[in-house]
């Protein structure tokens, strides 16, 4: 009873602590990426560790402002500081990460899906992976280069909660549950993390059902919500912008959406589709370049990305700019910076020029990111994504526009719009539905992504919309993609991971195709402790079945390895070679034996020869047993693991690929 | 090949429809509403069939109209006919539905719980249940009756999608992935009901993931978020409410929230919880009655509640007003309607009196929803549960505005106000979240909620806040709580269901102990055509195992009564008594035989009988089969199906209940 308590107490502690802790993170990196980010264009010359932000505190005109001032009066000088610093930071980040926790380079949603599904990857979650993400991410950031803080905050996050959960689970829990209860720890943590990244509590939830959890139950659901929270509430305690709020920008549209922008919307998804599947099919491109031709060589690539992202960036408003600056200012409308070029569209030439150069920071913005997304610091590609999408979206809503005034009588638009209403179209509308294109586009995600984009602006009134673009995406993306971006990766590095969510096709083949059938079982009678030791120290089995006998093997349970080992360690006295090992309480007799009923599985999970293995997969997806016994009128014919379904997915669908593309063991 | 094309696009094109039938009829049943609620209180003088807010477009104030007039100048008089109207509304929504569809009487969610988990309820889903549902809804809405909209919106938009897909279903699918795709269809109606019913797409989704879906999967959100957009965007080309918005009432908050008020939220959210468990309660205990003594003097019933609450209703403003209207009225600040006495709160005896009025609302609209869900009428829960928040939470702001009026300097306040901050504290953002803890407090909801509350409202700042107040509702819910009231419901009315959220508890009671004995298999050979019509003609058992010999009753396969049947008319000519029936291509060797291989499922799902009876309940819900045969050493030993399991579990829990629980065949 007591236990129980505690333990329910336990998870709802740990949560409170890892969020906490998440949460202070993200105040932390918030600070010094904002920072780091300003000391490429010049410095405080009141106190020179403060930010722009807070140097031109109460100063009324921020481009008028005295205490912080440009690095040099010539503009060459001005943009070599910008390189040169942007290039420092960005080898200080690639640096540090490769030389004390390099498993904190990349992204690590990948890592995280294949971890929550069950699987266990080393060091992956180590409290020095968490210190190094959280010290290179906004170096990284701040350097410039087309990398997103969302996957490595989803990363640090999980190893805040991995941490934390070590230190203060006790061990109240049987192994089977611990290592599930553990696992749904992590997945809260990892919405706490998106949630964090974005300000956007309920962003988080639903990132960590749609993509983080292998198996949705609605306890989960609730741990990360509650975790969620406690982060946001801490983040916005801190106030690290001193704004007051969380969310990167807000923006109020007081427009109504017309039924005659709907064509522009499904355009706004089609490129949102496109985007991602480009992006992805680039990106894995490159990086298989990357491993194939650059090896070691890391600093040198980070070094060459930086230079050439700095030294083009400086010269698009749109590129410079901090990626989160830069949407906030795509997404509002014009009265709040009308002197800016892309709110002057009177003269042609004016009109083309921000068009242009929208476009161009477009494509650039997707350049960098095919190329930056992969290499050794760390990097998300959701805000990128984003940037991208809304630098489209501002320019097509400015031609849609201008088209509009140019046309002002024409029937399409008066059906909804009043001929003199200049405000008729926003194009900040556009820019925001673009980013959510993008950021659908590349990751597949749908609820999530509506959900996040509805809490970073509060557009109430555009959540149609925005669900007709998302919409619009994800039947692109179903229609002609490979899957977002972090399974790709999952894929192409094969990591071991068993997508739920995916349609795996086995062709009918049965079960006994796929099972392995070097099986080492386990009589119930007849085994010496000697012969037990032999089997423990020749084979790496993990599973033994427990057969009536070697003649007859009717199964009659099953075993695991550390549970064997278990047993003969608790044995009270020394075990004798010829020792007997019972593993049924019918065969008991003797006194000085080694008894493992206990530790027997009794009722073992079993599966027909015939069962098609689709069905096989559906069972460990759905049930998540460790292995499962393969039975043909109940004698034992072998045994199957998530493993060897991997494998054999792969030597049915893989065997003419890439010699790159292996199945860690 | 072209097959899979047309299913694929047949989904979608089933989806459009039944999205777009759904919000016609919300635009439909909107415009009744408003309509028929309008009269209780006067007319149109223009046209009779203009509702208020038609009657007086382009008026400026509305309490001067002249177009709308009560019916007399006589207090009394339009006291009698407010309460005759409510009367003849009530009476002839509870008539015609008890008449023509009684199935459409109450809120219907329970039952669209057990449907989506697998079970089959007759003409639930029909079209008479729907047209008597969309035909009685507004009637009992407009009735003043403390009915709402929601759970009948889901109910009506369930039917919608089992008529639509039944009719344009074309048969590519085999029976067993036929039953899957339609449960999935209807759980993406139930989304679009709840998203119509209360303009919140988003909501919809995730009502229909959190509470109605039993299996999450990806592609079932995907779907419920598909036909929630066509749903809402159609309702929202209608327009019903010409004001441009699909949601009840949208209100923009202007002031952050402060630390300082957490604790009020926390009070709210306690609040929510203590509601719900009340209601549940006394409804519960309220239903009981009804059912054991008022039988079918369901007209009466309904006639007393209807005289009751619109007699007491008239005196009430919050009351007396539509639910929806009033909630608008509460939620917002106080520069929108200064004049009302929430408002004025100078004097004591004018704040005591506002006060006071709130809270009597708060009593009188609970006492009327414990009495009012589950008669028989179409009635929701959902709305009545947050207007009863939102009155007790406006009388908490205004306490908790009094109370810093009073101690404007005290350091609680000055922590995070100003003491010159007239705006600090707004009562308005109190009827908000406490609309949301009831209504959490009632479904026991917790995601769907704070997206619901935000969608209706927009209200960006306050994310952290709604999250807080459902979070402290959840937790008392978990701890005191006995669950939603739609799952109380279903067991109260001993609906066939088994919650794959709950702890279900056997007490590790293996599966020999609740599967049944009673099995008809049949051997591979020696069955006769006469024999078998014997036993499907004696029996009505549902699965029938494949056994090696009735003497070694090796599980060799299993076949459905239908498929038995199906082969048997398909076979060309008409079988002998003693045509020899075959189960198995080993056996094949004469030639007027009845061949049933194809129809065989040759590797079965089989159990150990040790399996504890929890994990069977795990196998049902996980991978939803028929039923499971139980073996021991690979000899057939019994069967299990769901209502064996959910009997086994009734008479484990059950035993000495009232008799009135019962499960349903």
């Amino acid at each position: 009873r007591i236990w129980s308590i505690y333990e329910s107490i336990q998870t709802y502690v740990i949560l409170t602590i890892v969020g906490i802790c998440i949460g202070t993170t993200a105040a932390v990196l918030n600070v010094m990426t904002e920072y780091l980010s300003n000391i490429r264009t010049g410095y405080c010359t009141t106190a020179l560790y403060l930010n722009r932000n807070f140097c031109t505190w109460g100063e009324l005109d921020e481009h008028q402002a005295t205490t912080w001032v440009e690095y040099s009066r010539f503009g060459v000088l001005n943009y070599a500081m910008f390189i040169t610093i942007s290039l420092v930071l960005a080898l200080t980040s690639s640096k540090l990460v490769m030389h004390y926790a390099p498993l904190a380079a990349g992204s690590g949603i990948s890592e995280i899906k294949c971890i929550a599904s069950g699987f266990t990857l080393k060091k992956f979650l180590s409290f020095a992976t968490y210190s190094l993400k959280s010290i290179g991410l906004p170096l990284a950031i701040a350097s410039g280069l087309s990398v997103g803080k969302e996957g490595p905050s989803v990363h640090y996050a999980v190893c805040i909660g991995s941490v934390i959960s070590k230190l203060f689970a006790r061990k109240v829990l049987k192994t089977h549950q611990k290592n599930v209860w553990f696992r749904n720890i992590l997945v809260a943590a990892s919405g706490a993390g998106v949630a964090v990244a974005f300000g956007s509590p309920m962003g988080g939830v639903l990132f960590s059902v749609e993509e983080i959890s292998n198996m949705f139950k609605l306890s989960t659901m609730w741990e990360s919500y509650y975790c969620s929270l406690i982060a946001v509430a801490t983040l916005q305690f801190f106030d690290p912008f001193r704004t007051g709020q969380v969310v990167l920008f807000e923006v109020i549209f007081d427009q109504d959406w017309h039924f005659f922008e709907i064509p522009i919307y499904i355009i706004l998804g089609i490129f949102g589709g496109i985007y991602g599947i480009v992006v992805a099919k680039f990106n894995i491109k490159a990086v298989s370049f990357r491993k194939k031709y650059l090896g070691q060589r890391y600093l040198k690539e980070v070094a060459v990305l930086a230079i050439i992202t700095a030294s083009i960036s400086y010269f698009n408003d749109f590129l410079r700019m901090d990626m989160t600056e830069s949407m906030q200012f795509l997404f509002q409308e014009c009265d709040e910076h009308p002197h800016h070029n892309i709110c002057n569209l009177e003269s042609k030439p004016e009109a083309a020029k921000a068009i242009f150069s929208l476009l161009w920071a477009t494509v650039l913005r997707m350049i960098f990111t095919v190329f930056t997304y992969g290499c050794k610091v760390p990097a998300g590609i959701f805000v990128p994504s984003m940037a991208t999408g809304a630098t489209f979206g501002r320019a097509l809503g400015i031609i849609f526009q201008l088209w509009r005034q140019n046309n002002p009588e024409s029937s399409y638009f008066t059906s909804g719009c009043l001929v003199d209403n200049k405000q008729c179209i926003t194009p900040g509308v556009y820019a925001f539905l673009g980013g959510g294109a993008c950021l659908s586009g590349i990751t597949h995600l749908t609820v999530c992504v509506v959900v996040i984009m509805f809490e970073l602006t509060g557009a109430l009134k555009y959540i149609i919309p925005t669900m007709i673009t998302v919409a619009t995406t994800k039947i692109i993306n179903d229609k002609w993609g490979k899957g977002g971006i972090a399974d790709q990766m999952i894929v192409f590095n094969g990591l071991p991971f068993i997508d739920p969510h995916e349609e795996h096709n086995f062709f009918g083949h049965p079960v006994s195709d796929a099972m392995t059938i070097k099986v080492v079982s386990l009589p119930l009678q007849g085994v010496t402790y000697g012969q037990l030791m032999a089997i423990l120290k020749e084979t790496d089995f993990q599973h033994f079945p427990i057969i009536q006998s070697a003649s007859k093997p009717l199964i009659k349970g099953y075993i695991r390895r550390e549970d064997l080992i278990n047993v003969i360690e608790r044995f009270a006295g020394d075990p004798l070679t010829d020792t007997p090992c019972i593993f049924d309480n019918d065969s008991l007799s003797e006194d000085d034996i080694l008894n493992f009923t206990e530790a027997v599985n009794t009722a073992p999970l079993t599966v027909n020869v015939y069962v098609p293995t689709e069905h096989v997969l559906d069972i460990f997806h759905k049930l998540g047993p460790g292995c499962l016994l393969v039975e043909s009128d109940g004698l034992l014919q072998g045994l199957i693991t998530r493993k060897d379904v991997l494998k054999y997915e792969y030597v049915l669908h893989h065997i003419d690929h890439d010699e790159s593309i292996r199945i860690r063991e």
